[in-house]
């Protein structure tokens, strides 16, 4: 298999509630995306793209196949990937592979969804389906609920006093929006503090308003292309040097691996061995942080803390930029916002972006690997992608 | 790129609305095909499966995470694609390039729905949102009247009088119920007569009620090996010897090409030059007839007949068994039935049975090569398959 390289990368602003379609938010973001990459429409060969909720949120079922008409490059083999939130990550992965084999040479993955168009409360309702719909849904749990008794599992299960806990929690969306007031792009740009959070209604306990990402309108877009275009099209090449990907089945299924996600575990071992590192060696990572919990397993899971150490870790700040590694320097989900299928390739954007050295503010310096992590559901799809500075 | 085989396929029975789980339906058809394989769980790398609708059928998103889990396959990369009718093609297409690479040597593809537990009133409603939602669901269009006007251009432009045209039409419906009345997994197994379709109830003009496929429950899967498996699994092996997939935007977009469909002229090019073959050459196909007016579009597209001859040459008997080319000697959507998600495997299924001589009576004799072809909404995706008898 061929290397395969990130050009140019292409985001929205991502946002609340507003006016365009989820065909019209991925034609910007795949635009700026191509004219990144200094080609042009009728040079993409593919599109592979994340969402989940258009069909229910705007009456759009199959939205690649309008995307590419309207960016226009007419006509070119369009494909829909539903992952739940991992959705634009599996679409990423996917693209990686026409192009790695030699099948084609320049495509383009991404993703777009307008979840805050349609309300938090049907919002939450609707997505609630992709958990397993014979055992969670049907019981009547929402991902609040399944994160909280992730929550309460883990402060359980390591001891943690839950007073104490929920400052080391809150302490993680505290960096998150630390990070968001750093990014243009970021559906809120407003520091808080860990007061803030405590402050905040109850969602389901432990989580409160500042533990829960939001919905989010957006989309986002990467091109990917072979080794031998990138060398001719860009100076500042990202190379994919390991992707993984595993699937989780329903929570209960999981039993001993609980709070972990074992899906993950095996993900992320997939996409270093593949990249031939260890996790010590990411410089960067944009994670899953949908709850402020998902944030503390993802980071045991992926390797980078020892299982019941990330809480301690993050409150001694090694999470910062400057820190062991820089976690969502974006915002992450919760700050820059979590539109469904586009936040995978809304990570992708991040690392190529500071592995080029441009995020200004939130740049973490030097970087030379970066990672990213995305979860659908409850852990039903978990994807890894490992990027290298060229 | 290595060669690519297709193993074991197998189907659900397919029928009108029932009690299992688009999972369970799946885990049905996917043992099924495992089996057949000679091969166990566990054997299995990846998934990738085709589904539109468990979500407003059933409420369960993302069904591949826990259709890996419910066979025994835990753990494995799941993914699952959307492209309205053509999903499990689109599947298809993408788990051949995964072996096709190198990456993987044994997946399985497949699909699954469970739509006519939704009601046709309802299916009808839903499903129409996987054309424009901007042009088309947006001015109450549904696919019955989508098709009904491609019917009405296809009489205009070719000069066909209505009441001539349409026993043309249901002549197409004949074949399919007199092959469905010989598969066992047929939804349909009764023949009907040309008399029967011109009595039936009026859906939007010139289409009748036996114009018209029905929505459908249930699943199928295929497992796809590298040829140096197949080989060691196998004394009747069938080879993937061409792909090809195109995008269609908007009926709008179509103009001159309407009521042609511009993205399978080009979608089976792209198959019938990988796999070095012309339209002549193909002994049998499964064509995506979800409307009688869809097979002769089809059949002109895909370059088998010249534009404006289809008509004539259904009436002739040219696509019965024996005749120029085998069409849907399954009974095709019209009365083997069509699960959204599942039909482009079930096409898959069909194909292999007839290459491998396991059709008993409506077995092609000597079929060395057969092609599928599945539309997805109306043009908005489109898969070709082309299979050879190893």
């Amino acid at each position: 298999m061929r290397k395969v390289a990130v050009l140019g990368v292409g985001m929205t602003k991502f946002s609340g509630k507003q006016d365009k379609t989820a065909v019209e938010l991925f034609s910007e973001a795949a635009m700026d995306a191509i004219v990144e990459s200094n080609l042009k429409p009728k040079d993409i060969q593919a599109m592979f793209i994340g969402n989940c909720l258009s069909d229910f949120a705007e009456g759009q079922g199959q939205p690649q196949a309008f995307a590419a008409e309207s960016i226009g490059a007419s006509n070119i083999p369009a494909n829909k990937n539903e992952g739940a939130c991992a959705s634009g990550s599996v679409a990423f992965r996917d693209a990686y592979m026409w192009v790695a084999s030699g099948f084609y040479d320049i495509v383009i993955a991404g993703g777009t969804e307008t979840a805050a168009k349609m309300g938090t409360p049907l919002a939450t309702r609707t997505f609630a389906m992709f958990s397993d719909g014979r055992y969670e849904y049907g019981c009547g749990l929402t991902f609040p609920g399944v994160f909280a008794m992730l929550a309460n599992l883990y402060a359980a299960k390591y001891g943690i006093p839950m007073e104490k806990f929920k400052r080391q929690l809150a302490q993680v969306s505290v960096n998150s929006h630390y990070y968001g007031a750093r990014n243009p792009k970021a559906q809120f740009q407003k520091e808080i503090t860990v007061e803030d959070v405590l402050k905040g209604v109850m969602v389901a306990y432990p989580l409160q308003l500042h533990d829960c990402c939001p919905f989010t309108d957006g989309a986002s877009a990467v091109v990917l292309a072979s080794e031998e275009k990138a060398k001719k099209l860009t100076n500042k090449p990202v190379y994919v040097a390991g992707v993984g990907q595993a699937s989780g089945g329903n929570l209960a299924s999981q039993q001993e691996y609980l709070p972990r996600i074992r899906a993950r575990e095996l993900a992320s071992k997939q996409a270093y061995d593949m990249a031939g590192i260890k996790p010590k060696d990411v410089d960067v990572i944009e994670l899953h942080d949908c709850f402020s919990i998902a944030t503390l397993i993802a980071l045991e899971s992926l390797g980078i803390f020892d299982y019941g150490k990330a809480a301690e870790a993050v409150e001694k700040g090694e999470t910062k930029i400057g820190g062991k590694i820089a976690v969502n320097p974006s915002g992450g989900l919760k700050a820059k916002g979590h539109p469904i299928g586009a936040t995978g390739t809304a990570q992708v954007y991040e690392i190529a972006k500071q592995l080029r050295g441009e995020c200004g503010e939130r740049q973490v310096e030097g970087a030379k690997i970066g990672m990213t992590d995305t979860l659908g559901g409850d852990g039903g799809t978990i994807v890894n992608v490992i990027l290298k500075k060229g």
